[in-house]
């Protein structure tokens, strides 16, 4: 059990540490018990430098001989092992964008067949407009016509038989060009990562700078593929997401309400249960049950998927998901997949709380599994939501302990709402820029990792970027980090340098504009598409960054190598398993930059990355003949 | 350097022996010698339980406490990691079949589209024949068009629309209600590679079974898809094989001649090296050079592509692929991909050997890189064959050292050519296995390992099948053992039991049938089902099973469960990584007989595994009411 000091080092949230107490004297086991558990780690794997792709090892790898060897049992060197490590590392985070994006995909497919009736067309001028981007003749037909033609253009990008994902289109020429000179110009989704996992395989690649090249495409079949299709068909079926007020932290849980906590990363079940929740007759049935009511809040992606587009509050990101459940309060915790840590079933069964998995490629031992598929979905989400009334009356008071008042919050950033606050056209947006009253834009997205202090990297870097005129957007974990320090109203504008905030309050935003989930990013790299294509630039040559200061994941690495790709400096909290190879942390930090003009940085304090950020924003305003 | 006794500890082969002796010598480092640097292996990774998959770790789990704990940061337990960890192995494996069918794909695609005049279609009567059996109306099509068709049907199954990989049609239909009702029905062959990624990312699937299940479906998505795809169309454009004389061992290399060995999976490189190497013009600039002629040998898979159809020598399998340079006869090496130790380049440049590179997606620093595509195949191959007479003028004949007299060995056993032998229909075969005269058939399939002796339980194994009256089909690594044994000879019957010498004397075959490369096991499978099929059964009711006695590759991983799922008994002379979880261990070993009516034997000595294949084929003989 953690001491009130240490807790205070653990997090700076009240909610958090309020939990984290709780836990310790209910005898629950938290992610930073395991952590403690667990280190030091092993040195070869925290390098990149274990090798278990053949049973002629396992290897460990020893660049600088002794004891342990240079070589592996094939022949491999420390490179060629980090290299083949990180390339799977990237290729399963892009696959786990993508696989999500495929779900979205065949909902709308089932759409168009007319094989749904849980799911419909939500924006349809969404619809059209990205039927018509892509060439598909929408005149003449229907909107389920339109849905089934832009999934079966949506499908081929998943085939291999394209030369390249339809949203690449919308990169800029140069950028493309860079792709096709590097052999990155992702051709279908699910090819690249396959690809990945052959090329490293035993024997097949060995050089290690030609795996990160097509780790670089397997990103980036993400970033313009896997991720902006489920980005894409998201809106179009759930809705585009306009500014909506919402609240955050565990205070947005309810002592007199029936509280179910959506988890997960698609929108597919969670908007069910919201759906689900908002029916009379089941909130009746709430009522019976002694509660004034159902109260669904959000945990990581899934939560921003609902908080964009219908203002759902959010609990909790990566770090608060175990603490949600300590509150005692939480009669369900419902899932569909990513980023669930497999702890919550047991954290769960220290309560009165139901763990309930719902897709048949994420199932949980201990937890309760309820398929939800497109053509049951709406049954399946009653049917949950009754069984969390139920539970409501096994609810235990004397365990009982919600931390916080809730911090309010201002939500659903999508690019059409951002273009439309600026008029319909980017022009005001690179008008600040050049003038320099928005230095820059920067991303900050990702996730949490208990080895660093919560949200602390998030919250310190996006206030020292503000400060110096830089217009932040969150996605992910990073988006309650965010709101937990206030970053998330217009009112934050008094926070920001005089410029921002004049441009804050010019258009009633605030500083730090919450644009998502993860898959979400898709729409950052959407977004320098359309600033570059404005001003003829390319990507590279924006005053834009991005950073992952608390990144933990293999999506969170595809994430960044994506962005890199498409020319977006970007610092990572941490390393990914690199370190073991002078030759890949170099091109990572440095060489990239002469193939993507853009790198990555890896800080894990704020104010230095503000600094390097800043630096690099500085330098590209500067080649652009902007003030620095 | 290894002493002469250490030496017929590592391989019973006179031409290995000599060979490893020279390296010792020449100072060139081996295999073995990076086995014994590497030896002990970490044993977390041996039991499948560290994961580097997320940078809150990585973590070593240690399912029994103790200072290393029992969950990971995450809170995966044993089970949970090295459930994961197998899931990835899988799915790397039937990756790399599945990209390797896709290149054959690709050029089936090519020719339809004339896009190409290096590759044409060598066996229309297949081409037709699959297309009829797979619902194209061929009638009115021209070649082209067929192969147009035909690539078109192949390349949905790589995408993700499908319910059943096309060839999955050729399952029985109680294979197919056990895939769906265990949720295995291969969809896409690239779709579950990536969905197992996806999965196995922190906070997918959690279920260890679940991961195994999945496992087991990309597993088939291989070996009906995939890899079948690859052998079917590398019979339609090379040319389906019949049998044909051949020989193996490193003394197929020729002093006097300019000698270059294929290494690698696909025909679609090797065939062409073999084409230009038969060119007038180019063996007179060999003759110019001072060699009598240009020898085209074969190492590992390509070279199993190149016997099969041509009866192209094999001058030796994995464990020879380094010893084959140490003769200092070698001019070139030339690969496309899969099982190329990256050492190979190391090796050959301590002699005046080539080493040439072919794919894009595998490169080999200090290589030689020429990427072949199919509009320049052939004058490439021309261009690699040339550099290799040039390179025969630098041959050190002080360093040359060819041991050893070839084994001749007979090759071919096509499907086509089996059935054709047996008068076109199973009719005999099955009379044969119902009359005990034939007690069963055993594909001994995969590779080397340098933790076993070389070819030691291939060789033995195989002995002791053909004793007990059990007709063995090699493919892969294991033919070249066979070979040199001299199983692929007819006379070899003379050590089989009385009914199978009696059979193969009859039909004129040896007791050792070398049917294709490793994608080629898509042969036996597809044998399995054509005899199930014919005698209504399921492939797990016939007296049938499968061994990799020395298997080392992901590859061999995902051929061995889809074995399994296919309801084939499978061997393995080694574990994968899975001796971490009991649970996952025994689900291998016993738990997936409840599923698919066949599980895996883990055993490294010949005998005793000759032994539990035995009993188990008897006990299908039994359960069919046949003699033991």
């Amino acid at each position: 059990m953690a001491k009130e000091r240490e807790i205070q080092d653990l997090s700076p949230w009240e909610d958090a540490q309020k939990m984290i107490a709780k836990a310790g004297r209910e005898g629950v086991n938290l992610i930073w018990d395991r952590l403690k558990d667990q280190t030091p780690h092993c040195t070869f794997c925290e390098q990149g430098l274990t090798c278990s792709k053949c049973v002629m090892g396992p290897c460990r790898i020893n660049p600088n001989g002794g004891p342990k060897k240079k070589y592996g049992v094939c022949g491999a060197d420390g490179d060629l092992t980090v290299a083949r490590n990180f390339g799977r590392f990237v290729a399963a985070g892009a696959a786990a964008h993508s696989d999500h994006g495929r779900d979205l995909l065949e909902t709308l497919a089932a759409i168009g067949d007319g094989k749904t009736t849980d799911y419909g067309i939500r924006d349809e001028a969404k619809l059209e407009r990205i039927c018509t981007e892509l060439g598909i003749e929408v005149e003449g037909l229907s909107v389920r016509e339109r849905a089934k033609a832009l999934a079966d253009l949506f499908f081929e990008d998943y085939g291999c038989r394209s030369h390249n994902v339809a949203f690449g289109g919308r990169a800029p020429q140069k950028r493309k060009d860079i792709w096709k000179r590097f052999g990155c110009t992702p051709r279908g989704i699910d090819r690249e990562c396959v690809e990945m996992l052959h090329r490293t395989h035993m024997g097949v690649d060995c050089d290690p700078v030609s795996i990160c090249l097509h780790a670089s495409r397997t990103a980036l079949a993400d970033g313009w593929g896997g991720s902006m299709i489920a980005t894409e068909v998201s809106d179009i079926i759930f809705g585009t997401p306009k500014p909506v007020k919402s609240m955050v932290n565990l205070g947005v849980l309810k002592e007199d309400q029936v509280n179910i906590l959506v988890h997960g990363h698609s929108p597919i079940v969670s908007e069910m249960i919201l759906a689900a929740a908002r029916e009379p007759e089941i909130l009746a049935k709430a009522k019976e049950a002694g509660a004034t009511g159902i109260n669904i809040a959000g945990l990581c992606c899934t939560g921003n998927e609902l908080l964009m587009r219908q203002g759902v509050p959010m609990a909790g990101n990566h770090l608060m998901t175990e603490l949600a459940i300590v509150t005692g309060a939480v009669e369900m915790v419902i899932v569909d997949y990513q980023c669930i840590m497999p702890s919550l079933v047991n954290v769960a069964g220290c309560y009165h709380t139901k763990f309930v998995s719902t897709s048949d490629k994420a199932k949980f031992p201990g937890g309760i599994h309820m398929e939800f598929h497109y053509n049951n979905a709406r049954e399946k989400a009653r049917e949950a939501v009754l069984m969390a009334v139920e539970a409501f009356t096994r609810r235990d008071p004397a365990k009982v302990e919600i931390p916080s008042k809730p911090m309010s919050i201002t939500s659903g950033f999508s690019n059409e709402a951002i273009l439309g606050a600026l008029g319909g056209t980017p022009e005001p947006l690179i008008q600040a820029l050049q003038a320099g009253k928005v230095r820059g834009v920067v991303g900050i997205v990702g996730c949490n990792n208990p080895k660093l202090k919560h949200d602390h990297v998030h919250v310190n870097l996006a206030r020292e970027l503000m400060k110096r005129d830089i217009l932040v957007l969150a996605t992910g974990c990073a988006t309650v980090a965010m709101g937990k320090a206030g970053f998330l109203e217009p009112e934050a504008a008094s926070q920001a340098g005089a410029g921002l905030a004049e441009v804050c309050r010019a258009l009633g935003i605030p500083p730090v504009l919450h644009v998502g989930s993860c898959v979400d990013n898709s729409r950052i790299l959407h977004l320098c598409a359309v600033l570059a294509n404005y001003a003829g630039l390319d990507i590279s040559d924006l005053p834009v960054a991005a950073s992952a200061p608390e990144w933990y994941s293999e999506k969170a690495a595809a994430i960044g190598l994506y962005a890199v790709a498409s020319g977006v400096y970007t610092h990572l909290g941490l390393p990914p398993h690199i370190l073991g190879s002078s030759m890949i942390t170099s091109l990572a930090l440095k060489g990239l930059d002469d193939v993507f003009g853009a790198c990555f940085a890896v800080e894990s304090g704020p104010l230095q990355a503000a600094e390097l950020i800043d630096e690099r924003i500085k330098a590209k305003r500067l080649a652009l003949g902007w003030s620095a």
